[in-house]
């Protein structure tokens, strides 16, 4: 009697290992800023909430395997809004953005077969990985670059025959890079080169900066049938625990597939469906309001950041994260660490994700960490004092380090 | 680019390819009795209905991965009225009993490895198995037996060296039979003798009628490391939409991987999980006033079939399905689709489950049906004699059938 290979080898959050250190932190009596983690602050719409609790029926029965359709319809009137077409049948609901890419996995490759992924990428996607039993192919991506696409040659040495699809993430999580138009487009044409699936993952799409707007992969002509979408409404509408997300794909095959997995786990939450409903109804206002909230706090942290000379940071057009990279730290495991125990400045300290979970190629992104900017203006500014400060000394007490750097 | 193998090869609900012709006989003004679908009719509890829409937070973030601590604990203190000490990390919440079983098989199996299953079983374990990319070995239990577990022989004659564990699902889906406590020390010494896990599903623990208690394998001294139990507030309190499953294990082994997993989903929906929380502070009332009224329509259903010789039906004493094994119906299949669309009794008919879609072995079960008493007394008596006398018209229209039964 034996655990699996695969739950032994399933990574465990990176962040989640300096938790005790925080609390230890927290203990001393220091205050901590959190960059680590990518919960949104914004208040969930009154109007999610008002609708899960007014629930009319007496008995909470299955619902549809595909998800509600007054949901599927309310998402199709949403794409409307970017000028996307979709028939409420190439829309189903899911638990969450998880399982959409779960099923997106399972549908699209066997065991053995390999996803190519731009990295760092969204740690969470290794644990669907073993749990449809594939294989993640990174492909790298570079600060120095903005972490946009590498060359078409980059991508193509990634190709074997058991490649069966290549994921990408816009707006993405870590890095906050959104891929522009001609990226996408390269990406098209990539798939239908190697005849794959392209799976974009698109919770963020609200989340874009200095009034460009997102461009989906729903988007691209002459690859309608090759493209599936993933999506939430966690960051959408502030609602993480709310556990609703969506495959998106015109390819009915994709869908009567996907459909037979949504069987096999009956439905997704009812209660929290209906409050999706109501926010999905709300105006463009709502989305105004919070892009330019967090327009403002990107602001903070890359105009603090980058008057460091050793950090490299292009300016992230999307999301809530940066992936940060600084001359002088040469294993931000330690760095992240050190922040926690060894460091505070009157009283208070940072808490950073280490980059090195963000990739699967072993000993990368070590230079690097996540910062997350889901704290309002005025604390923003305090953390980012703190931080600057903090790797200011850290370099200071790491000199062969620093010289390395 | 093409569908994976899985994809194509998990098996469709085999009642859904029913619905359309449901649907044509209701278009005809035909009135269907359901018997075919699991939906408890019983209504969910108020005071989940009222702690779900009083969420007192402004923002609806994730939750822990292994749930909220409420409920946790409020599960640890349901079981404790059984005489089932747990410590809350012996629990973790998930998104329904399914994901529950997504979890289990992954943490005991790699891919191509063996679960043992008797059958029939509940289809959608075939759905998770083709996730996981387990194979099901089906185990045998007869009609005849009441679904009982065969002999020792018979279980260990389906083991192989890739068998990891045995999954038992009681009180049973499809077939109403509940495991004595003797069955379930079969079941601990059969494990403990191939060193493999012992999976169970009590997600109907509280259905058990005439007076017997449900036994729990998370009783059976000696192998508290092996067994993991699978559970849901479905059918507990009448919430299916809600979602909220669990994983019951004593293995911190086990547990620490299942988290792991659970990490990668992020967490299960919270609202529905305080709802959850208010239905666990019940009290035994509530489940006395239900068990009561499914042992009711469990007695008019059993009654009625049973004074039909042809009928092979041991009296189930849990759950609220029962498997109707027919003299006269060589293909359930045909048979359920002729009572849709070749037949009614003064303007009503029946909606059956054919029970051959939870079998794996080709062929079987199809001389049987699945029917679930979900309705209430009155409306069931009328659907007895609907069916009885639909079997009836069916066998004298497929006299050499009859004869061959």
């Amino acid at each position: 009697m034996k655990i699996s290979r695969r739950a032994t080898s399933i990574q465990e959050s990176p962040i989640r290992k300096l938790a005790p250190l925080a609390a230890a932190a927290r203990g001393r009596g220091v205050t901590i800023y959190h960059l680590n983690i990518g919960q949104p602050d914004v208040p969930t719409p009154p109007e999610f909430l008002r609708a899960v609790g007014s629930f009319p029926g007496k008995v909470l029965e299955y619902g549809p395997s595909d998800g509600l359709p007054e949901l599927r319809e309310a998402m199709v009137g949403y794409f409307e809004r970017f000028g996307i077409a979709l028939d409420p049948h190439e829309v189903l609901i899911t638990n969450g953005g998880s399982e959409a890419i779960l099923f997106a996995f399972n549908v699209v490759a066997d065991e053995g077969e390999e996803i190519i992924i731009p990295e760092p990428f969204y740690t969470n996607y290794n644990g669907y990985a073993e749990m449809a039993n594939l294989r993640v192919v990174p492909v790298r991506t570079r600060a120095e670059d903005g972490f946009h696409l590498p060359a078409d040659e980059a991508l193509d040495a990634a190709v074997t025959p058991r490649t069966r699809a290549i994921l990408v993430c816009s707006p993405n999580n870590p890095t906050g890079t959104v891929l522009a138009w001609d990226e996408l487009e390269r990406l098209a044409a990539f798939a239908a080169r190697h005849d794959i699936f392209l799976i974009a993952d698109e919770v963020y799409k609200e989340f874009t900066y200095d009034g460009r707007r997102h461009r989906s992969v729903l988007e691209l002509p002459g690859v309608r049938e090759r493209v599936i979408v993933v999506d939430s409404i966690s960051k959408r509408f502030s609602a993480c625990g709310a556990r609703v997300g969506a495959v998106i794909c015109r390819n009915p095959e994709v869908m009567s597939s996907v459909l037979k997995f949504g069987q096999a786990r009956l439905c997704p939450p009812t209660l929290e469906q209906l409050g999706a409903v109501a926010a999905y109804r709300l105006g463009e206002s709502y989305f105004e309001a919070v892009r330019a909230e967090y327009q403002r706090r990107r602001d903070v942290m890359y105009d603090a950041l980058t008057a460091d000379p050793g950090i490299v940071l292009k300016r992230p057009r999307g999301a809530f994260y940066m992936i940060v990279k600084m001359a002088g730290v040469e294993d931000s495991d330690d760095f992240a660490r050190w922040l926690l125990e060894d460091f505070s400045l009157a009283g208070d300290t940072v808490m950073v994700a280490p980059a090195g979970g963000f990739y699967a190629t072993p000993g990368a992104g070590r230079d690097e960490v996540r910062m997350a900017y889901v704290l309002e203006v005025g604390k923003l500014e305090r953390a980012m004092e703190v931080f600057l400060a903090g790797l200011e000394r850290y370099r200071a007490s790491r000199p062969a380090v620093a010289q390395v750097g």
